[in-house]
């Protein structure tokens, strides 16, 4: 089959083999797939990619001399069912799926993976009980982003943000506008979004954010201040004899930026008792001062993924309408267009999400 | 009267203004004092602790270029009620605070203030509102260490750790040993503590940790794994299939050591899940690797100080013998002996908790 496939620092179209189906896996024949900032990471930053996930104890099977066919984000077609399958999916039918398969019991994830091509490739060998259906009514394509929308309600969720608390999201990307669709659903109130990007502004405003800042035009922390409403702060009198400014709401903070430095800018701006929830996936040492968090008894929470249920509430948050995604659709390219989309996407004028169409 | 003056650097005992005393403050005779490792701090880092704490926005006052009298972990003689006290306190009656007083309605901090010289001094002028008695039957010269006790406690309580839970507490002085004394109240099994002295891992065995280890001879992360026990764990299955290692039962951990490098030490060392609370006072700029907290789903949490009422509480807990501090004190010296104890505080063999008693 034809994929998109890295090798050696570089995109290049070419054949791979077809999907040899294990046990309990089907044939989909992709539809769509995202390229997600952490396709970015890996294609530009590849070496620390490989040696931070390595390190750190994650299971990413990438490795730095072996090609690799990037796309988790993805929507397709069942083709086939394979051995042991319960055929609960019809050919034909529309399906998604968390980002892993399962190959003779073992769970395989598909985006990184040298052994697992990823959904830039005409063809995916996706695990049957892991399959989702596309509901009726939900543009097909929409369903390729319900990955990253997951990203979004799980950094909420276990951040444990409740109706009641203020929220400030710093970086509207595909996935700080994933966390202001979900802050939305919460009730969370005000969602105010930070993003030098007017682009990545307007989108911030049509995902629900109810104040929407230009951090080069504007003090952020003071706004921030101005914003959030008065009363139930519990912080503690200590604080408040120590001459501190606990903030009148709780307030959590989500970094969706992910380059070294925002912590320190985050730990900086945040008011006393402050949430700092790290959703943003940097992969370069950081450097920071610990002091600005323990005179303002700051909280840090890092969040990676989601759940299955995660997954599925997100998906059904889509079909019913709650959340829109269709705005973060700015472009659409082929196999052949995998390299430049990679080159565009680093600026956040031209684009949000990119859809990449293996068909096409 | 006759006072420990930290100038330009270092110490010499010489002759400041006797207290005037203001609205609603007593006059109290320092009996004794401890040095806390933020004096340390202060003393041997004066300008990044100035330029630090001035940039965080804490209200500490201290100046390089003016002389600060330390000390604010105390127990001291009521000797005189000022202007418009209610004369709560009879002369003679022993008494310990928070170290802050009030002038003229502004709360002042004790300790690190050029306006209001701290406890290396023969007297004080204190907050009557603020006083607690020191309760019968408690040694008056523990009562100097509440302070320390209870930011420990505090930092159980705000960091929200419950029983149920493993705690690692990584450093054993004073503060780690506060920690652990807080942890063992509050039902916390294991405590797993961790030291590079024997002194100080003795001190830990004897405030309750239920495991001692010795970092430099033991991989700390494998003798945790092995210490938690099953069951209890309600991490996310994504993180299970993704192949993480989700601690059996929910970790928190304890930075109780404050120098850079510690934090990206216990992000690594940490199980999936675990949450980090940040009781050492790092100073300095820290560098880490955000990838392994996210990878990991790590929390983090900064926490300063103690609320009046969790000092009142942990003067409670050592007048009822729950929490015995006697193990810590090491050493006593007189004003004169100021200078040498900081010094001799370099190395953790040789001391933990040395009280400075003025009129020695």
């Amino acid at each position: 089959m034809r994929a998109a496939i890295f090798r050696q620092g570089d995109f290049t179209v070419g054949s791979i083999p077809d999907p040899v189906l294990a046990e309990g896996q089907v044939l989909v024949r992709t539809r769509a797939c995202g390229i997600c900032g952490s396709d970015l990471h890996a294609a530009t930053q590849t070496e620390a990619f490989v040696d931070v996930a390595r390190r750190s104890g994650g299971r990413f099977a990438m490795v730095q001399d072996r090609d690799i066919v990037f796309g988790h984000e993805f929507v397709g077609e069942v083709v086939a069912n394979g051995p042991g399958t319960e055929g609960r999916f019809a050919p034909g039918s529309l399906v998604t799926s968390v980002p892993l398969t399962i190959v003779a019991q073992r769970v395989e994830g598909i985006g990184y993976n040298p052994e697992v091509p990823g959904a830039f490739a005409e063809y995916l060998p996706l695990a049957e009980r892991m399959l989702l259906p596309v509901p009726a009514g939900l543009d097909p394509d929409h369903a390729a982003l319900v990955e990253p929308m997951a990203v979004g309600l799980h950094a909420v969720e276990h951040g444990r943000v409740a109706a009641g608390e203020a929220a400030l999201v710093v970086g509207c990307g595909p996935i700080g506008l994933a966390v202001i669709a979900a802050l939305k659903l919460k009730g969370v109130a005000p969602v105010i979004a930070s993003d030098f990007s007017p682009a990545r502004r307007a989108l911030a405003a049509r995902m629900g954010a109810d104040l929407v800042l230009d951090p080069a035009a504007e003090p952020v922390a003071a706004r921030l201040e101005q914003a959030i409403t008065p009363a139930g702060f519990d912080g503690s009198r200590y604080a408040q004899l120590l001459g501190l400014s606990p903030p009148r709401q709780p307030v959590a903070i989500f970094e969706c930026v992910g380059i070294p430095g925002i912590l320190q800018q985050l730990l900086e701006l945040a008011p006393a008792g402050a949430r700092i929830i790290v959703v943003g996936v940097c992969m370069e040492p950081d450097r920071f001062e610990p002091f600005f968090g323990i005179v303002k008894q700051l909280g840090m929470q890092f969040v990676l993924g989601y759940t299955p249920a995660e997954f599925a509430a997100t998906l059904g948050h889509m079909a019913a309408g709650r959340i829109d995604v269709a705005p973060l659709i700015t472009g659409r390219v082929g196999l052949d267009g995998v390299r430049q989309a990679f080159r565009d996407l680093a600026s956040p004028e031209r684009h949000c999400k990119v859809l990449v169409e293996p068909w096409r």
